[in-house]
């Protein structure tokens, strides 16, 4: 089968690989339909991640029907679904608290030094799904494949990250970033009632892709006069979508009182200058989201199938799974937003 | 001053009254610009409280200016301002923690015998408003008078009822009852992101008026199936804006598997028959809820500033306030969802 | 092996059954060490569950150890294990977000009306365990097997009790009913900060249970009072744990402003006489709640680990199995508040 | 009068000063008969407050007699009371909605540099109390002043600090710091049913004076084995009652997943080095807490009350209030936990 493949920074080619199987009575094979580049895929891409593996069949965001089915998986084979982006057991007791990302098995697809055996991605024709009867969910027939692929992960994370600001009908709420997260969590935001939302983004471009969404969108130093303009008091839910120092500073910088600055970019910083005396002084609450698509795909789907949010409209560009190699680069260069992937006659 | 007077069941004439003054540094005189007739008017006027006097000035809805104002009270003369429907002390245990209902001296503006001595009502062209530094609140420039007077009871109502029911984006929500606390919950709903919102009631002509603001309604025998359509699991929220045993009852069948069911409506039934058993099985809340205009205002005023929710949409009638008599009557034989009585030169 | 087997109304007998084996790859074999009856069991003794079949194998409360396992269950034989009451499939929607008791699979050991086929129980030499992985957990060295069989329901159940009514520190908490799940929750309570825990039963053996606990016991009709004693406001926090209307009723009319009234009680009504002025006018909260161990065990057992709550101190009698049916008469007379069936050679 | 004046860094006398009296209608004057130093009363003591005025009256907890009260305050003349440490209006919208601590008028006792004109402190024989119908509250019978000192500020911080940390019974907690708001803060976590609470401070000194409250103690550098004897999973509730950088990140390291951080240290930090990558691996939440003895007085009372907590068992130093300065050189030099200073004849 045809899959982007990791070859070292800088490197994704389309390369022929062995199909995938069933290796255990849980495990399912989907065959892709589509698939999407996260963010989070640029960070092996730039040679961010130390000892990911060359040869890693690259994609964590796809939807498909189901190829094969092991006995304990509760689909038929042809039955459309879609995966969460995040493989958990189903079985221990984080899991059984809806805590998935951390069951001690947690993996996601497509990464390579995760704790635990490497799954192969979804950026592949097939690809084989580990605890299939947890991990994978019907799309519903009145929801396309590629609204699914955001349900998978980042609509999802964008709910999840309105759900932590605990963001109330009237609330002025402040998004710093974007991207596909920040646009898609700017929309819950709006969805959940929000009096004002406005996005903040230091690239021209994207702030032209929000604005065309219907969000106001600014510069990052800009943020803090469109926040006071909407409400003196400062923004009552704050949504960190970039996951870097710079993007939480200007985040706090625009919380009011008892604010909650939901942070749902992947940081990895050891040391973020904090500003615990503007933290303390305001009573803010600073909290770190991953994001669950196994616990929260339901009420997502809800809001698509409703027509509340069709999160394919930050889609800027489809390409064929073919052309991955490119979709990698125009990604990388900032040139989309968010890129899909198309299987061959889907 | 005229003011709309209670003269026994059934009985409401616009008759001359003594002027209200100050009598305590924390009293304000409004001049009444707009008011409204709450369904619970219509409880005195139908002799179903014991004990109402004649001659009490009636309403607790109304917006306008500061007429006069006691040394303590941070308002300036001529100041656009609206009340809240409820009277509480702002000082005590309860007050502190933002429950203001339950203020020991907490009353309603325009009914006698609420525990404590009648205050008159804002059915008037002048109304005395004791505690006025915490009753009143100003009216921002880009809220008109009466959008005010819906924060002051019937809209935080709604706000109140789908904050209690804890309605989350995406989720199915059923509201019984499509008078006015009805319709603006169930516009409150809808902009706190449910994925479907459907109204019952039995009147034709009110169903005809949610429909007139995008909300689909049905007949409660009805609602079941309505609900079902949209998710085979029940409704996740339900609110109940009647108050009585019917109604309850009618919103209890619809509730999904540890759905909330949110009552706004004011019941006063001592036996009203409880399906515990299915409460049960389904892991039901049921939570009721009176609303407080003080608490949550702010929240309030900031949908409808941004243009979020117009609460206006659900005015049937407009009648200057010479016509009261004749408003209560249209009110009272349901030709009409909500009547606003509109000052003179206002 | 030898089983407690129900055969009709008030007939319950130690009788000789097959041994159960492993019919799917998620079952386990437990040998049961312990076994408790739960007052749940007493509906089916008393014939008051339609179409409960002859032969059924009673007994949802058990601990013991491993004795076969399939394939995909994550325990040894020879184990220490303890089941939740309730058995759940893990993968479905309700499962994913830690609503076990909803999947559509639930169903209660050794009940054969629950929908579905029905499960034998564990008061048995052996019990077999669908979906092993989820509905088991490993019993901590520090944990006793008596200790295991309340969490898998009763200790739970009142943890849960605990939790829906939202008790905060310094909360006045009422408990009506004090038997083995108004015990333990009252226990829960005292834990969780409660300032004063007072619980009301008609029995004076009952009251004098509760009191050997050191928690204060009045009969029903003088709980009124007690609460006012503690606070004129009334109760913040109340737990109804029968599940008969005039428990409800009971916990109702002692409830303060805002309080939450829970039910952990298995009510069956379909027309308690529910005073719905009064909770309007207190703004009440009545939560239905089940119990979830699968959800829940892990902090339940902390509990008992760091010696907070002992449960065991409730039992008032343990028999042999081969004793089960005495334990029955002497459970249904009332004159044990919580039997233990005891294995042979355990 | 008599009272503890700031005269500089390090200088602190009992001075004769005029005695206050009722400025405002709401003004009560207050005898005090108990009043404790405060761990940020240091601040101003070490000249860490740019601008304190030299000439100040200090201290902010105190407790005694109304001595004078003007006509808006509810409270007779001899009535015992006690106040909140934090002064706030009670009528602005933040107030109503139990949010003090952001009132616009929001100021200390005693601190002169607060946003308002500075207000006496009550380290004096009396004291004036601004807006004293909400900040005083009348302290119970069976209540000492010593005991109500607590609930005016540090217990009530305690007590918010476990509330914002949304500690369950069960749950393991970690709290870093044991002076009088760590210690405080660790009785309110035990009483909320943790099931384990060690306490981490560098002092010899103060870990024995937590291991004599029946605490576990250790040195910061050993919190971390501490914790992971009582779980591998780390704590789910962390309590920073330091207000440094170094406590801050000694409380993170201890967190385990989806557990909140709950910070009551007055920090100052414009850029504390904050480990952003662990805080969104493990998906923490941290959250910056003032406490506001207003809203929360009535549940601390309670706790108080039933004799739950104990709060005078951290005094470690009882002196009279004219030997003042002797008392903040021994708190300065660490070698009293708390202070209480006592007024003649009390």
């Amino acid at each position: 089968m045809k899959a982007a493949v990791y070859g070292g920074p800088g490197q994704v080619a389309v390369a022929e690989m062995p199909e995938p199987g069933i290796g255990h009575p849980r495990d399912a094979v989907v065959r892709v339909t589509r698939t999407a580049i996260c963010g989070s895929d640029l960070h092996p891409y730039r040679g961010e991640i130390p000892g990911f593996r060359a040869g890693t069949v690259l994609g964590h965001e796809f939807a498909g029907t189901v190829h094969q089915a092991g006995p304990e998986v509760p689909f038929r084979v042809g039955e459309r679904v879609f995966a969460s982006d995040l493989i958990a057991c189903g079985r221990c007791g984080n899991c059984a608290r809806g805590w998935h990302y951390h069951c001690p098995a947690a993996t996601l697809f497509g990464y390579s030094t995760v704790v635990g055996p490497a799954v192969g991605g979804g950026q592949a024709e097939y690809v084989r799904v580990p605890f299939a009867d947890v991990v994978l969910a019907a799309t519903p027939e009145d929801v396309t494949d590629e609204q699914a692929v955001f349900v998978s992960d980042t609509l999802t994370t964008g709910y999840a990250a309105v759900k932590a600001a605990g963001i109330e009908p009237g609330a002025v709420v402040a998004v710093v970033g974007a991207g596909t997260v920040g646009l898609l969590s700017a929309l819950c935001a709006v969805t959940a009632g929000a009096a004002y939302t406005v996005v903040a983004d230091p690239s021209a471009a994207r702030r032209a892709h929000a604005e065309s969404l219907g969000l106001p969108a600014v510069p990052p130093e800009a943020l803090a006069d469109a926040v006071w303009q909407a409400d003196r008091r400062g923004a009552s839910g704050v949504i960190e979508a970039v996951g870097t120092d710079a993007a939480l500073a200007c985040a706090l910088r625009v919380a009011g009182a008892r604010a909650t600055v939901s942070c749902v970019g992947a940081h990895q910083s050891a040391a973020m200058p904090f500003p615990t005396g503007l933290a303390f002084t305001r009573e803010l609450s600073v909290r770190f989201t991953v994001g669950d698509p196994i616990a929260l795909r339901d009420r997502v789907l809800a809001l698509v199938r409703s027509g509340r949010i069709d999160p394919t409209r930050v889609v800027s560009r489809r390409l064929p799974l073919a052309e991955a190699a490119r979709a990698y680069e125009l990604f990388d260069a900032g040139a989309a937003v968010k890129v899909m992937l198309v299987a061959d006659g889907s």
